[in-house]
C-alpha cells in the first residue's frame, strides 16, 4: 500500500501539474491555482471529428457566466430557470461556453470564428492553447472565415495590442455584416452602450480592411463550405453547410445560444439577437430543418464539443450530444 | 493569404503529429495512422470534476465495437435498431467505451476499475496514456477498488506478461466477488465459454490473492467513498457513494451497459447481465433513486465523459450529461 506524508504529495502533484502545464502550454494562472488543491491540468479542449475527408476540431475557449435576469426578453425568470433546472444546470447564473471550428480541407486549415483573444472573461481565452494542443501554428491558417462580428467570435483575430494573430489568413466576412457595423452612420445612431461594439468591429478589422473578402450567402467560399444567411442575431449573420462526400455539417453559428434555453425554447429571444422575431424565424427554420434531415450540427454556444443531432420535443427541440470517440 | 504545397504541409503536419504524440505520449501506431492523412493527434481522454473536495478524473479506455444480434436477450433487434437511431447512433453495430474513475481523496489517489490493459480491442487499451496525460503516475496510485470481476474492469491492474501494473496499491474487492470467481467447483460447472472468464481473475489477482481485501457492501472503504451492493450483472456487482461535503456522486459501474439502451430500456438484459431479473431489479432501484435524488451519477459504459444526471423519460429514464467546463 502507498502511503506518501501530505508534503511529498503535494510537491510532487504540483511538480506534475507544471509539468503538464509545460507541455500543453497552459496558462500559467489555472495551474497555479490547481497546484494549491493537489494536482492538476485540465484536459486541452480540442476535439476532432470527421465530414467526408473534412478534419474537424471543434476549440474550446472557455467560457462566460451571465446573470439570467433580463437575459431573455420574452420569458420570465421562473420559466428560464425551470428550463435550467430541467438541464440540471446551476439555476443562479448561466455558463455560456464558446466552441470555433478549425477546418482540414485538403492543404488549408480554414477557422470559422476566433473566439475571445485576450478581451473576454477571465474565464475565457484559453483558444489559443487549445489550438497549440491539437497541434496547429497560427501561421498554419489559410482562411479565416467569420459568422458575424460579436467580439466573442472576432476578437481572437487580434490582440488588444493590436498584433495580427493569423499572419498568412485570408479573411472572409459576410458582406451584410461588414455594410452594418462598418456604416458610421449606424455607429453614431447606436445607443451609446451599444457603441463599444461597433469600436470592437473597426479596432479587429480596420487594419485589414481592404483586404477582407466579403461573401454573399449561397457561395462556396473554399472547398466543402457554403455561406447560408441566418439573419436576425445580427443582419449579417451566417451559419455554413459543410460537406465533402457522404459528410454533411451544419454550423449553426449563433443561431441559438446555449441549447438548453433556445433549443428546446426556439420562441425565446435573448438580449443578443438584434431583431428578435427574424432571429426566432431563422431559428425554428434551420432547427426544422436540421430535425427533418437528421444533419450533424454544430453550434457556438453549446456545451463542448458543441455537436450533436436535434430532435423534436414537445413544442421545441432539443440537442442530443455525440458520442465522444477515441478514434478519429 | 497562406499557400502551402501538399508535401510540405503534409511533412509540416506529420511533426507536428509526432511532436504531439510525443507530448502527450500517445501510441505511435494511432499517430503514424493520422499522420498519412494530414495531422492529428486526438485530445487525450480525461476529464475532471470535483465532488466536494473530491477531485475526480474520468480516464477513458477507447471502446469495443460488438454486433447487436445476439446482445439483448429480451428485445427485438428491429426495437434495438430503433434505440440506436433515436440517440442518433449507428445500428450496424454498438460502440462501448470504457471511463474509469481516479479519485484524489487527500493524499490517496484512488482507481474505481482499471480497464482493459493490454488485454482489450484494439481500439481500446488507450488508458495509461490517458492517465499519464492527466498527470498520474501508475506508482502514485495507493488503492485500487474494483466494481466486479469482468475483464474490462480488471485487465489493467496486471499486464499479459504478469507485470503489476500499480506497484505500491493495495486492492479491495467484493467479498461476494471474490467468493464467486474464486471458487472452483463453480469454475468447473461453468460452460466452456465462460471459462475464460473465471481464468481472467486468477490471472489477475493470484499473484496478490493474499493481500486482496474483501470487502462487504455499506463499508465505507476509504474516506468518501462507501460500497453499496448492486447484484446482477454479476454475483458481487458493486457500485459506489462518492460524497464530500455537499458534494455526491453515484459511480453506478456497470448497472447500465449504453445508457441509449439500457437507462431508456431498464427492462432490457444485455448478454453480459449473469442474472438478468436480478440486474433489472437492481437497475430500476438505482435510477429510480438518482431520479429522485437528481444525484449526480458517472457510468463505466456511458460516452465520456461518462456522467451526467437522471431524468424520467416514459416507462424508462435518460441520462442528461453534464455540460461540459474547461474550469475544474
Amino acid at each position: 500500500m502507498a502511503s506518501f506524508a501530505l508534503s511529498r504529495r503535494t510537491v510532487m502533484a504540483s511538480a506534475g501539474a507544471l509539468a503538464a502545464a509545460a507541455v500543453l502550454d497552459l496558462p500559467a494562472g489555472i495551474v497555479a491555482a490547481q497546484a494549491q488543491d493537489a494536482p492538476v491540468s485540465h484536459n486541452p479542449g480540442f476535439y476532432r471529428y470527421k465530414v467526408g475527408d473534412i478534419t474537424v476540431t471543434a476549440l474550446n475557449d472557455g467560457f462566460g457566466k451571465r446573470p439570467l435576469e433580463g437575459f431573455i426578453r420574452n420569458a420570465e425568470l421562473a420559466d428560464v430557470e425551470k428550463a435550467l433546472e430541467a438541464a440540471y444546470l446551476p439555476s443562479d447564473a448561466l455558463s455560456i461556453s464558446y466552441t470555433t471550428l478549425a477546418l482540414q480541407i485538403g492543404d488549408r486549415l480554414v477557422l470559422i470564428d476566433t473566439g475571445n483573444g485576450d478581451s473576454g472573461a477571465p474565464t475565457s481565452g484559453v483558444w489559443m492553447n487549445n489550438f497549440k494542443a491539437a497541434g496547429f501554428r497560427p501561421e498554419d491558417v489559410s482562411t479565416v472565415i467569420v459568422s458575424h462580428f460579436h467580439g466573442d467570435h472576432i476578437n481572437g483575430f487580434r490582440l488588444k495590442d493590436g498584433t495580427a494573430v493569423f499572419p498568412n489568413a485570408e479573411v472572409m466576412v459576410p458582406a451584410a455584416e461588414w455594410a452594418f457595423w462598418m456604416d458610421d452612420a449606424k455607429m453614431n445612431a447606436a445607443p451609446e452602450a451599444a457603441r463599444n461594439a461597433f469600436a470592437t468591429v473597426r479596432r479587429v478589422f480596420g487594419p485589414v480592411a481592404k483586404d477582407v473578402k466579403q461573401f454573399e450567402a449561397d457561395k462556396e467560399l473554399v472547398p466543402g463550405v457554403t455561406a447560408i444567411a441566418a439573419p436576425g442575431h445580427t443582419p449579417g449573420h451566417t451559419v455554413f453547410a459543410i460537406t465533402s462526400g457522404e459528410g454533411r455539417l451544419m454550423a449553426l453559428s449563433d443561431t441559438t445560444n446555449h441549447p438548453a434555453l433556445f433549443v428546446r425554447n426556439p420562441d425565446w429571444t435573448a438580449i443578443f439577437d438584434m431583431d428578435g422575431p427574424q432571429a426566432t424565424a431563422t431559428r425554428r427554420k434551420l432547427l426544422d430543418m436540421a430535425a427533418a434531415e437528421k444533419m450533424q450540427v454544430a453550434f457556438y454556444h453549446a456545451p463542448f464539443p458543441a455537436t450533436g443531432h436535434i430532435a423534436k420535443a414537445g413544442d421545441g427541440f432539443e440537442l442530443v450530444p455525440v458520442q465522444w470517440s477515441s478514434a478519429i
